[in-house]
């Protein structure tokens, strides 16, 4: 299987750390996408993803997927290891909750602010921006933060006693915080704690 | 297990449906939720889901779980009937992936126009509106239409050949579409041919 990605980007980092999980970054073949070139619009890469975004998993029969929970749950049920995406049906219930919780309200919103409020990947990539909306998403990402901090207060992961695939999401988001200069409230003590412990994973720490 | 829904909204309809599609209905005790009245902003609902935000089920043990696709996944695995969420890696994949699409192009692209570029749910609840913004998720959820109609043209449902999650989203989607005036282009006739093969099962007729 190809891994279609472009690896210093937060979204392809949630795979690459989902497949370490695993052991099985090495089953993968990694193709670099030139995001800054525009590749990832163009008809060759549409067609693998017509959201035009990274990263797109292909199967060896062709099959692409692309959005990063799916990609997680073909790793999670094609690999042993670790289960990623929780096996009863109140723990896939709730990762998969976590899991949106992470994207809408860290990393997506991260990603609004980013490519609406700041100059983003830069105006031939930026052709649409909301500025305001953009500083709304900002919003809406340090209350996210906020989330995670009283969440981490009550139990070890975002999900629960068990780190999950929405662990990954939410480290993922803090990475572009980060690069996208949103600064985590600094009470945030479980945040950071709990973020520390993510850090230190195998997965994350290489 | 108890659902608070309001029965006639977009995202509540999705499980109500899910729960039909396994025969499941009768195991849930629903709880009108008066979100006209702001219900969902108050201390005790918040308690439920800090999203503020309908459908949320709870279960017996007093876990609460609230997004649809967790709810879903909650449904499926719970009870025995047709899978909605697949079986295998690949299947789990396909239908992950189009489900998100079915929301992030459709279903959430319409609530983003609905709520920032009409009156939406009225001043007292839309308390934050970016109409522009909001233009631009109604130019997306039309895409998104023409994005389903050419799946539809090359099988029979969004996922593949087999009924899933993903359907039901993207026929949710194009409720609240109606519901927000936005009108499916003329010439989506697949998507049309597929609606109403859809509204045709039992567990959306009835």
């Amino acid at each position: 299987m190809k891994i279609y990605d472009v690896a210093a980007f937060p979204n392809p980092a949630r795979v690459r750390i989902a497949l370490a999980e695993k052991n099985a970054t090495d089953q993968v073949e990694f193709i670099d996408v030139d995001v800054m070139g525009g590749e990832h619009r163009t008809p060759a890469f549409l067609a693998k993803n017509p959201g035009a975004a990274v990263p797109v998993l292909e199967l060896d029969d062709g099959t692409t997927i692309s959005e990063c929970t799916a990609i997680t749950e073909y790793i999670d049920h094609a690999f042993e290891g670790p289960s990623l995406s929780g096996k009863t049906a109140k723990e896939r219930a709730v990762i998969h909750m976590m899991q949106r919780r992470a994207e809408g309200n860290l990393l997506d919103a991260v990603a609004a602010y980013f490519h609406n409020a700041t100059p983003g990947l830069g105006p031939d990539l930026e052709t649409y921006q909301n500025r305001e909306w953009g500083e709304k998403q900002k919003e809406r990402a340090v209350g996210g933060m906020r989330y995670f901090d009283e969440v981490l207060g009550k139990q070890p992961y975002v999900a629960g006693s068990e780190f999950s695939m929405a662990d990954i999401t939410a480290f993922a988001g803090l990475a572009f915080a980060d690069f996208a200069r949103i600064e985590i409230p600094e009470d945030c003590n479980n945040l950071q704690a709990w973020r520390e412990k993510v850090a230190s994973r195998p997965s994350v720490a290489g």
